[in-house]
């Protein structure tokens, strides 16, 4: 089921934004397990243009993946309804974002955020705070991971391998 | 009023979006007068994936700068309102049309529609028929520019030269 237990999977997790970039990187090793490798956030200063912003994210992104190497990206879909104020600057951000893990060859799946509240919880009506415990248990955390944004992209790392075992388990 | 008269200047006009991105290089001789250098659209192909469209896109910025090398750059500015339904794959191609900009180090402006009206028909309420119509006569063409976003593009770029001839007029 963990990718025929050939091998452990490291996978980066991203949640989008102009001036904070949640991420999250979770390796799955041989017997299932889950380890959270690294987390945290990009951000970007305020002080700055928006393009030399964007410029700022792409460089944070390529020394992330330069560091961890992962095997695989999941990334947060956002949707129309998301959040009228902030949807125009959080859609530029990630339009590069998708940019840069495509230049990096990375495979990427989107999650939409019922999609990962299944995934990390098995039932879609989990709250933040329910859904940052059960991230806390999975990756066997002392603590719930800080910053939100943290959580949530280590959420979309665990998304991206349940969806993984899924498909495979259906092969 | 045209850059202290000393040289020509050439501004690329950008209209962002995914599927097709509009340009316009536009240059103001010393006398003033503008000339059309070349315009057209950037279409990405609907088969490829939403990343690998991106890369197109830039790509095709990238080689439309190498080969035009304008001055300076101004694009459309987008809002909440634009369009629900596509605002979020645009507002994604438009953040990488801002990185590949600020990347080549072009001054970089943005407008409103409504600034592009008034810059270009010097009233807010022309409908889009009169602004081609006014972009063909102030560009000396012999028909109005097509496709529309082209014709779009043209006019974001006599915005940004009929910005820069205000601000200089009120040095």
């Amino acid at each position: 089921m963990t990718d025929g237990g050939n091998r452990s999977i490291l996978v980066l997790g991203i949640d989008p934004g102009i001036a904070t970039t949640g991420y999250g990187v979770v390796r799955e090793e041989r017997d299932g397990s889950l380890v959270a490798v690294a987390y945290g956030v990009i951000e970007t200063p305020k002080e700055e243009a928006f393009p030399a912003r964007l410029q700022a994210l792409r460089g944070e992104l390529q020394a992330l993946i330069a560091r961890w190497k992962p095997d695989e990206c999941g990334i947060e879909a956002i949707f129309f309804a998301t959040n009228a104020r902030t949807i125009i600057p959080v859609a530029q951000a990630r339009g590069v974002a998708l940019l840069t893990l495509a230049d990096a060859n990375l495979p990427l799946a989107e999650y939409t955020p019922l999609q990962v509240k299944q995934a990390v919880s098995g039932y879609g009506q989990a709250d933040k705070r329910q859904m940052q415990e059960m991230v806390r248990m999975l990756l066997n955390l002392a603590k719930i991971p800080r910053p939100d944004d943290a959580a949530d992209a280590l959420a979309i790392a665990i998304t991206h391998l349940h969806s993984r075992r899924m498909n495979q388990a259906g092969k």
